[in-house]
């Protein structure tokens, strides 16, 4: 039995992970459960599954036992043998960073973790023997074909749906409506990523993460626009044959798979892929000029620092004033590009001046949105 | 350096084989080359190579010292540790049996081995601790997705070509000509495959193969027809996630990790997957009402003892009948489903019952075609 923390449990793949583990009775013990937002949701979570420890935000009442610990204190437990980091944004940090110090295996949903602080939690992991397994739809793919493979790849090709805009027009994307964009396609995620995707800054950030997952050069990452969401992403091998893992779009088929993981599980409650239906699986290129955030991110990644950081923190702020409707779809690349364009970089950051570097993004980019950024204000640390 | 043996070097398969071992001087030795029927080539291969071994049937004039040993002598030489057994039908057999009972790794491109006395190899194989590893393209294929996996997979998915008539009504079918069969929309290979892709009588083949090389049950082995042939196969697991190989439809390919697994070589002479060409990959169900070969085949599997070796012999026949313009496209069928409604099965029969069924089915396959078969032979053992 996997004895397993779940951090942000009451997100979506929070609310996912717990689905897996409650289809699978015997595989899987919950030992902890956190959360920040939806408390109500996150106490009958700790009803059902009597985890013996959870986060302070919930009310004191619970009444069986329990015990309260932050984050940090709960990934270092020696009851706890599993992380899922399923929080969102700087917030799964810390706990990964403790959790992987305490030799933890780490799932990691929270893409934001390995994009702001890549190099020092690929550091910390190596130095402590941990493993950090990616829950990622298009990471989970390249992992899954990875196996068994003695020889580097050549090339990893990342998979994006396109998101619901992809052959939209440049004026037709500066009229997108937060409701039109929440509306993806394929899958279905939290807003901030659902956002993501449509800019196509997701597919960068997964850029980012997939060059600290596997230590793979940026330039031998390739975007590969595929609508239906069915090729999960691909490996080029330095023989020119390609793998590629295919399935439903259904996050908790990843996040089954680093829980099972190095083995498979059968779950009659997870979907199949029925070849009655699919007749064809297309690709195309993808549109640098109509999605500029993509480049952003790669460019970022590129550059390192606290570059990434930046990145990251500009894009939730204009996010957010996108779905508060006080800037339009496009404007979201222009805040970062211009935030990033301001930031002052600083090369192998400490933990504080990547989170000093986010505070200072997240600000510039708000208040460039209110017309506020004449004087730009440059520093990158505290 | 691997020390190889190639069987049947002058065919489609050992050609190619011999030019991936040229394409990667340092990594292999040629030992050993045999060749039946194109002994000009034969002899410019041995001259090119210099193995220390090679078949009776060169003439003796080749002077600078190799030795003249049968195929089942040579894989039995300590010379030898790698096996390519690249011949056609029954040929591979004996050679193939040799070389498993003396421990060798034996790739196998010659289907008709396993599809006739499949149960004896894989005996052998196990008895000698002998690897047998595919070369054919979709089982290189399933082996590749295979890879790393501690779980037994779910479901075998076979894609096919469908062959150049797979759109084609069932009197255009009867009006195909040797020359039109002949013509591979994407495959180069030997004119009996390539009529055997056209019939799919060769899935249905490449299904038992597959039973027999990854212990796999019959009735989860799907066939799904695929005309681009750059998804190679796919292996679907317990937990619905699929794992697919691609690649451009090229047999250097699957003969190269046959040679290098478990590592892969980088051969910059092998093609690439070129996105920017790739716009879709296309997929649908077979139509066996229209190509019947492919069930007669899995039925032919599926009862086992000396049907497969009678359902080989039959097709060989007709597809010779065929090529000479004695018997039409669609007879090829025809013959074969009542050359196995005549035949008598042996189970777990031996290998001289084997090949006792081969030379019945093929004599039966041929009187019939001649219109000769009235009162049907039974007998299925000398």
């Amino acid at each position: 039995m996997k004895k397993v923390a779940v951090l942000g449990s009451t997100g979506s793949i929070g609310r996912q992970a717990l689905d897996v583990i409650r289809a699978l009775p015997g595989e899987l013990e919950i030992v902890a459960l956190t959360g920040n937002k939806n408390l109500e949701l996150l106490e009958r979570q700790i009803r059902e599954f009597r985890p013996k420890m959870f986060c302070p935000s919930v009310k004191p009442d619970i009444s069986y036992g329990g015990e309260f610990l932050a984050a940090e204190e709960i990934v270092n437990h020696p009851e706890v043998d599993f992380v899922i980091v399923a929080t969102a944004g700087k917030a799964g940090l810390s706990p990964t960073l403790a959790a992987l110090r305490a030799g933890k295996t780490v799932a990691l949903a929270n893409k934001e973790v390995l994009v702001m602080a890549g190099e020092i939690v690929v550091h910390e992991a190596r130095l402590h023997h941990a493993q950090i397994l990616p829950i990622d739809s298009e990471h989970s793919a390249i992992w899954q074909c990875l196996q068994g493979e003695e020889s580097k790849p050549q090339k990893l090709l990342l998979t994006a749906s396109g998101g619901p805009f992809y052959h939209y027009s440049q004026s037709q994307l500066a009229k997108v409506t937060p409701e039109q964009a929440l509306r993806h396609p394929v899958w279905k995620m939290g807003k901030k990523v659902t956002i993501d995707s449509a800019t196509l800054m997701n597919k960068g950030l997964e850029v980012i993460e997939a060059h600290w997952l596997f230590s793979f050069p940026f330039d031998s990452i390739e975007i590969l626009i595929h609508p239906q969401s069915i090729v999960h992403s691909m490996v080029e091998f330095i023989d020119g044959s390609l793998k590629a893992q295919l399935g439903p779009p259904d996050m908790r088929l990843p996040i089954q798979y680093a829980l099972s993981y190095p083995r498979r599980w059968s779950n009659s409650e997870l979907p199949r892929l029925d070849w009655d239906r699919i007749n064809s699986l297309n690709f195309e290129p993808v549109d640098h000029d109509k999605f500029p955030c993509l480049k952003l991110a790669v460019e970022a990644g590129k550059s390192g620092g606290t570059y990434p950081a930046a990145l990251c923190a500009a894009d939730e702020a204009a996010v957010e004033l996108f779905l508060s409707h006080r800037i339009g779809f496009t404007d979201i690349a222009k805040i970062v590009q211009k935030t990033l364009e301001q930031h002052q970089n600083i090369s192998q950051p400490s933990l504080e001046e990547i989170l000093a570097a986010d505070d200072w993004a997240r600000a510039y980019a708000t208040r460039l949105s209110l017309g506020r950024c004449e004087e730009p204000e440059r520093r990158s640390n505290p």
